[in-house]
């Protein structure tokens, strides 16, 4: 059972009784529209719940394409008891999903006027069990997922420094676990970032910084070593994250996945009986 | 394995490769405070997550409670790689569940300022496999989680008219499938609503209408029969809710479990060693 | 893996020895056949064993139907391993289904008699992990499945009683728990019964009472309230049923799912070799 | 999630909505008593269940013992939730087993009054998903559970006699397959017995014979070689299997698992409140 | 999730990142060849893993077919993709299985030089959650899997006896226990031998013992009883095999699981557009 | 349930028969003990996998110790029936990850002979199902467990270069797509290592070179960049590492996990009654 039929059966339980009571075995139409425009992502998700309810779907359009309120995006044909098992999740995966793209989206596109070579990143903070799919919807929005998992990459935070005590032994620490994979640096001052920086840190994330603090770390850690990525990151939200943009190569913002406003679609049965 | 388990194997994929290459076999003490106000949820689940990592917590207020910016919530004793390998997923339930919470309570106090027997609901439009805990989160709110699945209960919305072709009819097969549950009937006009409540439903959802319509309706379906039981439904958000509450039974907001804000929490050792 | 997927593998195990050590790769033909005359349940579920086995099935005919004893039911054709594989499991699936909806539809027909319109409704004494299927063979049998667990709908029963002390707080109490759900109550007396027909019960369950004393309970009920669904339970077998059926609106009898006898089935290889 | 984690989802789902809304956190005690006399079977389950509701059990009697109509079998403690969640997993564990070890037991008394060494067996015909409980519950009244699946010994029946030819050829393919299992032949006739005798057949089976027919088998059989284990099998009910006894080695009933009425058990709760 | 949707997952986890980031959607066709001489085997397996990733297989050969070094094995057509997906699993069976495949072919063809009839068999040490594989590898090379697990037949150890005491006595427990299983006892010296083969077992395991040791256990076994099955068994490399081989019906040997080394394979895309 | 319950379950499949038909309730002590030198491995495994079976382990050494031959290396206590059905699973943990320690201490203590900063690493030619265990055995034994799947890194391979065309394309859609993972590209040859040096990888993996090839462009890449790790791989076993070591950063070698032979473990009952 992987995470789609989990999630089917979340829904459907012991089955869908008000369908079971009233809908016979004929196939029919239905058709989704976008109740507001955005950025569209769960469509390849409402494919594969469709096809497991035993229907087949036809895109309008393409994951990661704006799309505008009242577009029709996908058209399923199939048992109507099918049609109707399958709306809720295929809509709730496109409701979250291009939610978070259309928030990352705008994010990017903010951030890009003002340094095109930024990069608008995500982070752990997603609901329990759907992180893939939220991942996914930031990547079709034009970010970038960061970190999956903790066995993704070395992030050394606040809590691993009260632990290990200095930031250079951290990264020596690290270092010496793993050759294949960055380390990252979480840090709060100036100072904690010469020292990252110094003890040859991949990646340095400046946690919590005004946009005038991140910009004098940034300044000084690429005046050490261009080659070091520098995240600013911290609770950024959608309009706070261009005035960090300038001075930084990545920004991320934890609000993409844990606060972004779903997005409406809706669902319609068009012909009751398809030959 | 559980949804839990499921929950700490995508955070936790291979290992936490930071802590394995910086922190040692030591305990310690962490704590988790509130980074706002709001309606503590989650407590429940960031202890069930830290008992698999190896950790004691001690919970200093109880899920429902409200809590307000600072406040420390939950103190956690253990492993520090218990610490640090929970730590994510627990503040991930703290800050989805708290955030529908706090909306949800917001909304219950909001409307029953205008009725205080109107009893708030969500819906089925929630994050695919989360749902157990964001129905959970409602309610601790004060809300009322309603559906959980499509095996719950009738309900007979737009699509199944469509398909069925008339109110009476689709009641009665509804009626006539299972005595043990409650017929309710989505409606977007009031001749269908003194349609279903002649035709026996227990419950009558009025659907995308306005707080002059819902009122409408809601003096014609009590007029016909009391115990008719009146939900409005459709879009409705936060501040809205209270015109409606007056002339409504049940009020359902979507909105609770897909775009309520998260609520910040963070966690910090307090001690890398304990005897 | 879902159940069926459980139940192959639970008689599979590491593989059918006896077929691997004497049967080749050639397709072949076989047949099931009733043991003795009932009511047909259980094909579904053979087509879907068989379809994982790797066979294609055609039913003579539909679940539900009377058949007699020597008549046909299913011709199965594919790999005479796949066909031996399946076998059991699939005879497994019709024996018990059968047996069950033969059951019910004795009772109904008996009860059907003395009120036309009463329902036979199983319970939640089935067997560990195979309700869904005695459930559906109830239906099949023309009977109601009744709840499929303990989320499904509020049943008050003496143990609640024993805890909460009185019918009518114990109604209150799941009224205001849940507006969507109907509350049934379980009574062993006339005074009881009144108590809960005042408190607001949808459903009274009256337990382990003769006829007479059901009878009184639902006269009285009825003047109450005609609303009020009456159901009479407590080890009630297929004779005693008709003689409860002309005071009740509901019959619940759990021996439709916890004593009745198997339906005999079995699978004959018509041909050991299909070009 | 193991088989009794399966069930006991099966029957919560989201949760006992009924415990839920009238049950308080206090912790009580119940006792099961028996609803009539048998062979107690499923109280090592019944305490397996309880434990993961929280719950801990004190049992009166042993699996396999003689329980009487009223007597206690089992007390549990924990809390009220606990010990609601659990009680219908634990009555539906007890009934179905002590239903099947009641009906074993009584067949091996039968039998073994007319060959005390005669073994009495279970056979395949079980509840998909519940084998393993049924064939504990074969053993506990006293019989042998034969074969749990297709991998556990090589079975040569009528359908695989239809696709080999030949019964001295199965059994030789059987042979050269695996040292290490024994090999047992269905037969139908007198001819066929003496043919699987002469190919080295381990254990032969007698299928559909009259007593007279197997009495005529066995003897010849045991003339041939008197280490053959003789089998008779084949709608042989409980009041049938004496007659076979005297004759026989070995005789399996499906209806031990497949037709047995369940053993009535019920759950009461003592005290609700214990220290 | 079955096994082979388990070690996709191993490999896979969130998603190959590589071929995400490098790859497009367009269809290519890749080949298989062999690193070295050896036995096919995990042709079937490998088949199954393209199948779920997307993709089509032809193979040249079978397996337990005999290959050379760089010969072709199978083509694969598929999204390019899925064919990097599934290479890494894919090629692992091969070079597991068919390691152990050669291995075990190797010591059967020296062992039958010595006696045609004797029988290879493999032993319960194999790799956790991949015997099933290693089981058909050893009889895709000849052998004889042995026991599948715990279930499966009677093996009576020295940490059995340790705590029986007797061999007579833990002999008898077995076959009261089932009448369908053999009984296997292991012994060290030629007086457990003889009174395993008089306590009635049906295969008698020599364990540890030089090649004398055994033909003379070996020789009094089969002067009491030629119908008892003589195993030898206990770090017997590929070398020591044929030394035991005349005078045992059964060599059992760890070492074709636990220690063989693996076959080399290799996948080479062909063509990275295919039409 | 998780991986060690599924290789429990392999093994003990419908229950240990042996031990339920000779071994009663009692508890007992055993003691496992090395059969050779070696490294330690498995025993935090074991002591899990005997957690389950209700036992108590108390081990002499720690993972990652050097044990020799006859060394007691833990002790356990519980019921004989829990001795029995862990010891299986516990010694093939211990067989398998403990050859796989050995084997990559020597190739880790030869190489750094010769360079005493190399680091050894494995591959993901691992057996399916087990890598977890397989990879920890590899950093037991002193070497990096390089990817654990696909998700973990960017590898740049043969059949990536035939897909893309050109070394510096595939590096930078690689750095393009994920800030936060290094690069690794595999090449064959000087100039393809001098391109993607150029191009910007982290790491430059030198595929099937001989040692003196690898020396020259380990050469050539540390001129152009002493930060690009070096790592060279291709078949290398044991004996050959050492004279890849003193140009190389990093040696993988598939063979520590696929061909390493296993170390020999068994346990013994020490006492059959434990008070």
């Amino acid at each position: 059972m992987d995470l789609i039929d989990l999630y089917l059966e979340e829904d459907l339980g012991e089955g869908d009784i008000t369908s079971q009571a009233l809908v016979d075995d004929r196939e029919g139409r239905a058709s989704i529209t976008a109740g507001q425009d955005g950025v569209m992502a769960g469509l390849e998700e409402a494919r594969e719940v469709f096809r497991r309810t035993g229907c087949e779907c036809r895109a309008m359009v393409s994951d990661g394409d704006t799309v505008v309120m009242d577009q029709e995006v996908m058209e399923i044909i199939g048992p109507l008891k099918g049609l109707l098992a399958g709306e809720r999740l295929a809509l709730n995966f496109m409701m979250r999903m291009s939610g978070i793209a259309t928030m990352t989206r705008q994010a990017v596109d903010s951030c890009r006027k003002a340094n095109p070579n930024v990069v608008v990143a995500a982070t752990r903070k997603t609901t329990p069990g759907f992180r893939r799919y939220e991942k996914k919807a930031v990547r079709l929005g034009g970010g970038d997922p960061h970190r999956f998992g903790l066995d993704d990459a070395f992030l050394i935070k606040d809590n691993h420094l009260t632990v290990v005590g200095s930031v250079p032994h951290a990264v020596h620490l690290a270092q010496a676990y793993s050759f294949g994979k960055k380390v990252e640096v979480e840090v709060e001052s100036l100072e904690a970032a010469q020292e990252a920086a110094r003890a040859g840190a991949d990646i340095i994330m400046l946690d919590n910084m005004t946009p005038a603090q991140a910009r004098e770390c940034y300044l000084a850690i690429k005046a050490m070593d261009p080659g070091i990525t520098v995240e600013v990151s911290g609770g950024i939200g959608a309009k706070d994250a261009k005035s960090y943009a300038r001075y930084a190569d990545v920004i991320s913002m934890g609000a993409l996945t844990h606060s972004s406003p779903a997005m409406h679609f809706s669902m319609h049965i068009r012909e009751r009986s398809v030959p």
